[in-house]
């Protein structure tokens, strides 16, 4: 199937979209791969210590972040759509097997990943929230600082693979 | 794939299980076709008077209900799982495009329908509700009553087409 980009919708949506010089596949692999994840999930000096991933539609992505005053913080989610090396969905809003799980800001992500002709990718992070005051509340969170920061250990992670 | 059938958590989840001597192809198509699941979906003399089906994970599925009294509810969530004639998810708690959308009892349903040797179907409609006050409302309403009559109408409406 031609790939259809996720149309935004700007009062409800934050988006990250970034040309990367590594490929679609190790970002994939970043992505997808608890030992790899907790390596550039989080901007340092957070940390993420735990990634439990089960990747098919319904299937848990947990992860566990610590603060460094050393607050953890426990969250699971999960997977809607996996389609390998090029859209990655999931939710904060249900919990494996499509559970319907209350929280303050529940998101959807989507992660595309296309490749540009010179063996990069082109790379697309789409947050989805339920009405603009969670939009805000992820933006004033810092999401651009920090969804970026993570992508640049991200990139740094997957050019040592 | 094997067959997986979902498993339930008893305190969390709602569960109509029959045999129907309807196949699995009837009861897909009733489900899954506007025109034909306007006939079925409200137990009379409730009505269902409007339906919209984009039969994709992340797809619209939106029905308006009448009460006797001319109330309507007019509502929306999207499917997650389309498996056809096997398997149909859908969840209250998203908007299409997987939008996380806030509700006073939101669920996901699970529709399970296995062929029988002898021309019909296995069917087992699971309700999953975020919590056990989620679930007992959904009781109290008249779950087991009310998706069982839904489903007497659906299996009439199979068996003229």
């Amino acid at each position: 199937m031609a790939f259809v980009p996720y149309a935004i919708d700007p009062d409800l949506d934050l988006e990250l979209v970034r040309e990367l010089d590594v490929t679609p596949e190790l970002v994939w692999r970043a992505w997808t791969t608890p030992e790899l994840l907790v390596q550039w999930f989080t901007p340092k000096p957070y940390e993420t210590t735990h990634c439990e991933i089960d990747l098919r539609p319904g299937g848990i992505f947990r992860t566990v972040m610590r603060s460094p005053e050393g607050e953890e913080s426990d969250g699971s989610g999960c997977y809607l759509e996996v389609i390998p090396d090029e859209r990655l969905v999931w939710t904060s809003a249900m919990l494996p097997g499509y559970r319907p799980q209350p929280g303050p800001m529940p998101f959807t992500a989507v992660i595309e990943l296309q490749p540009t002709g010179s063996g990069g990718t082109r790379y697309r992070a789409i947050v989805l929230h339920q009405d603009a005051e969670g939009r805000e509340q992820h933006a004033q969170m810092g999401f651009h600082e920090g969804w970026g920061a993570a992508l640049d250990q991200l990139v740094e992670l997957a050019k040592s693979l």
